[in-house]
């Protein structure tokens, strides 16, 4: 026997972040967040489960992988042959269009390609909530990349609450997200690990407390388009998760001296009026946000700083997706 | 009448740090701090009523001075006249040794150094604890100038209550502070507005509910001069003071990108075994604090950042106190 699926996926930036869980296990957040799909990266994955295979082998661009990131895609396919039934391991072939762990969420991407692919290889029809809810379990933020365009997750409290769902389609907004590269290296430590010292700051407890609030605001600004309000609860937002992150014991130090150094000059343009803001995942780099119509001056104005080694631009996505196996990719 | 008297006092860096107010007026802290006077830095003060003047002068660095900084003074000398039952107007000459505004608190050293001799000058013989209410209403951390080595302030609830005393002498441990000046442009936010916006922080109410723990390990640490534990916790007050800046309304940035390198380098050399650690006050300047021992060590590798501009050196400092006015400075 042998059954393939190919699917595709976006990563996502968050506006209203999710750091720490709940339960680890399942990747029940602390708090609900809220994101955009990042339309021009994808990762694509293409999943086969074959009779033949002693064990379940995964390719990342190419290159053969062990050890931490087998193992989570492992658990994964586990709980989708036992949602279906089966008993073969799988081969997984999985390619990014952009460089990986570095604060470009690419576990969100693949999680979701993953589980899109593993899930129809298997003979398994699942909703785009349960899809959302079994991307979860292998990145949290990974529930985020199934439904298109602005996505809301909400926390729940349990594997069948905790799902994404989109609240406006990619049209709604032409926001663009300049992705602004400050260092390429990997990260010392990766989202999985830092998640589980969310609970070690004395900052953390109130940022979830805090977080619906945080969320209703930034919701209406996003549906209203109201970059001001937009701006100034997604960067309090990020702060605070940064602000944990900082405190938390040992402590986690993201930001690098390019990193602020995109931060001031992005306040500074919008103090003078250029709307303009700024937001950053578990990593050094900064994405600087802005209406379509803004895009290029702020690409602009960023390419003259020092500190910028290079800049991705990035459009409201769809979801994630099948693909026909035998045309593209992988 | 014509009545003079002339003090000293050094300026003081905070281990535990102060932020926000639970009364403005009288500046009764939100919370406990710890702090060490400094040596090397010094504001020398000269107070003289005089029945021939019309008002108050004040000049700071010899340079006649207006506006707020005049009126705060005159504040604190209304506040000495009405304990004397005096009505005659003041001439207040001040000078530092040190630049002013940058993250160095001038304000404890000059408030302290104006208690001091205002009050002597005035009549009053006041005790440390006194003085220590009195230079606390014209800035909070001067409450902290007043007694020598290693000083304590306790919040208090009210003026009688809230001031501060030596915990250790200054002999007690050679500690150093080196204070990297990675900027001497003046700071934008001024820290008695900044007190005003603590409260607008969703972090501002658990960073001083758990102000208490953190004075606990700290003073504990100091006492048993345990620099392990000492770094561990004066780095994560120092952050939490600045994660409740950065997310206030407006938000504070008082870090540059020079102020997280040198955070960055001091937290790598202590993971490379070197007892060293960081702490910043409201500005974007580092004090980076290790034992006199290895104060030349760490003194060459901070010279060696692209990121600094230049280094003080500063050790444990004694009480103010008053000068002989005919002797010497201003």
């Amino acid at each position: 026997m042998n059954s393939t699926a190919f699917a595709t996926a976006h990563p996502n930036i968050a506006f209203i972040k999710y750091w720490g869980n709940r339960d680890q296990a399942l990747r029940i957040p602390s708090n609900s967040s809220l994101s955009m799909n990042l339309k021009e990266l994808e990762t694509q994955t293409r999943v086969s489960f074959d009779s033949t295979l002693k064990e379940d082998h995964l390719f990342l661009n190419e290159s053969l992988e062990s050890g931490t990131s087998l193992e989570r895609v492992s658990i994964l396919l586990e709980r989708i042959r036992k949602m279906a039934g089966i008993d073969f391991f799988a081969r997984v072939e999985s390619e990014n269009n952009f460089p990986t762990g570095t604060g470009i969420a690419s576990s969100a991407s693949a999680f979701a390609a993953l589980s899109c692919a593993a899930s129809s290889a298997a003979g398994l029809n699942l909703s785009e909530r349960e899809l959302s809810q079994l991307a979860r379990t292998g990145s949290g933020s990974a529930s985020r990349s199934i439904p298109g365009g602005f996505v809301e997750w909400q926390a729940g409290e349990d594997h069948g609450s905790s799902f994404a769902f989109s609240i406006a389609d990619p049209d709604h907004w032409d926001l663009v997200d300049l992705i602004v590269l400050v260092s390429l290296e990997h990260k010392e430590t990766g989202s999985s690990q830092g998640h589980q010292l969310a609970e070690t700051s004395p900052l953390q407890k109130i940022r979830v407390e805090d977080a619906n609030r945080r969320l209703e605001i930034c919701r209406k600004a996003l549906l209203e388009r109201d970059f001001q309000q937009f701006a100034g609860i997604v960067e309090q937002d990020s702060t605070l998760m940064h602000s944990v992150m900082m405190t938390s014991n040992p402590p986690l130090y993201y930001w690098l001296p390019e990193t602020l150094a995109v931060i001031r000059a992005v306040r500074s343009w919008r103090k003078d009026g250029l709307p303009v803001c700024f937001t950053i995942d578990a990593g050094p780099n900064v994405h600087v946000l802005c209406p379509a119509a803004e895009a290029g001056k702020v690409k602009g104005k960023l390419g003259a700083l020092e500190s910028v080694n290079s800049i991705l631009e990035c459009h409201p996505g769809g979801p994630a997706h099948l693909l026909d196996p035998e045309i593209s990719g992988v």
